[in-house]
């Protein structure tokens, strides 16, 4: 299975254009959009979604990646494996999260290039082939590179920070709720919230945070918009307050 | 054919995940997307336009359906079959219109449970897992229920509401053209509408309802946007004047 | 491989109710979208934007395009073929360029009616089941028509407007950037433009135009959006000044 995640948006040509790639090189494998709408053009935003979303998938999941502000600059292409799974895209810290909470994980610097390269969307022209062929077996065409590229140590383990907010207006954390105390209240658009199991648990109306279902602490509002109520958008600052 | 109806939004993870079960369960079924944005939280609204839609695609098509705002909560998780269609999803009305208007209908109470439960997304955890077996022909993990289990006898057979807003901008209601008089006018927004055949039958900017590509009363504006003109939204109110 | 061009929406079951089609009548042929948003009601700037996407895929591909204002009107019904691809949709010009620019081209009337026609969806009803017999390699269902039957002569080669917006605000005209001098600078929103050849080229907030990976001049703005920027939507006049 080869699963997409990009900043490109759900509308226009550029999705559809990559499937046309992996479809012809890759026939029969079926292709999953995971997000089109990661936040815009922020690989390190995009580096906690995409941790957290990645490991629900089975092994063998070839991740087609691109978030890519730095297209036809001097940024690396990559391939990364990791427990696993294995991810392709521009070596900007996207896979920063994937890398260090892996058990193991290996990287290559892809050297393959088509035979036309576009200066502004490598996702269709190198990545989405690069792809493919891993998902037909093939080896990484690249060179393997030290563990030490494309790094981000200064990153923290969890981002306190919205990372996205859904159609129903529940804003996600880059924070995992495994790693909050089960009693831990947070702060977020001036308000002060409790945790809650699930949306039945409260009240309509009334603001609270929650586990959600692959383990980001998550605001929401039950029957309202977490995102309007609080004046929540990607980039908002999240605290811990207790 | 699989078809998913539900009100995730065209964006974010959530239909991709899904996506990612069916593919893995049931590898080789076609999955269409039908409604990604039906009525939010609202599955009463959401029942009507379920019903007008689903009788379009052929016989053993299974149908997906998650508008779910009590999930984690105390309603049924149910399986609907219902003139040679089946149905996975909540027992909250969804399948009302479905299963009043079918000649014959089934009911099965899913038992089934998967090894991991999230509180807050039981259309990836549970509803998109028994869809795959319902795919392959499996029977209905679950044991049948009586006709009487999540029946509405209080809602309407026909809605008189807005239940659906399109990209140009057209209203639908939950109202079937058909069983409404051939020149019945409708009222809707402050404004009386006639019925025309297409839009080509009324002058730009005239506002009219007509039955749409699936039987259902639809106002429009030709070369305009109802939606903004009338100002109308899911839940507003249309009345039959004559 | 079948392409689908259309003016539907991301959002509703339009695009869903066609695939569902293409499922059923031309198993196991993949199904990309390339346009959900075109131009709305819009052949004219639509036909420069596939002639511009279109030249990128595989011979062989068929092109389901459905922009039709005058769906249920007097517009004839066609099949196009040009330099190995086909093309099915509405006779309303939105081939115009397609054929313009061709090295050979046919064109068909399509005659075949199915069982049931409504008078506001012949994509699904129509145009969907002639695509799926194309992709099967059936014969087009209609008669040859003359290369004269909807053309649009009075249509320039190249259109100085804004022909789509993209996710990140660029501005795509419809006009190639193949057939502008290298130094040609545009003016769009009363700014002028410099070329670049890609984002990095160009300091963070400033506008300009670039080729982009179909070839059309581009207009953006480097960490920034050019559609809120310069006020530009579908439709703004551009214009070259040197």
């Amino acid at each position: 299975m080869i699963a997409l995640f990009t900043d490109f948006g759900v509308q226009g040509p550029y999705i559809g254009q990559m499937k046309a790639v992996l479809y012809d090189l890759a026939p029969g494998k079926p292709v999953v959009d995971l997000f089109a709408d990661a936040p815009v053009g922020n690989p390190k935003a995009s580096a906690y979604l995409l941790a957290a979303y990645a490991a629900w998938f089975p092994e063998r999941t070839v991740f087609l990646c691109v978030v890519d502000p730095g297209v036809g600059g001097a940024r690396p292409a990559l391939v990364v494996e990791a427990d696993g799974r294995q991810y392709v895209g521009p070596g900007n810290g996207l896979f920063e999260l994937i890398r260090r909470r892996a058990r193991e994980t290996r990287c290559w610097e892809i050297d393959w290039r088509p035979g036309r390269l576009s200066a502004s969307f490598h996702g269709r022209d190198l990545f989405a082939p690069v792809a493919a062929m891993l998902a037909r077996g093939d080896e990484p065409p690249g060179r393997p590179c030290d563990d030490g590229v494309d790094r981000r140590p200064d990153w923290p383990d969890d981002l306190a920070e919205i990372v996205y907010v859904d159609h129903f207006g529940n804003a996600m954390t880059g924070m995992r709720a495994a790693m909050l105390l089960p009693d831990a209240r947070l702060s977020a658009g001036e308000r002060v919230l409790e945790r809650a199991t699930t949306f039945s648990d409260r009240p309509p109306g009334v603001a609270f945070w929650y586990e959600n279902s692959n383990g980001l602490a998550e605001i929401a509002v039950n029957q309202g918009r977490a995102d309007r109520d609080l004046d929540l958008s990607i980039g908002a600052p999240v605290a811990i307050v207790s």
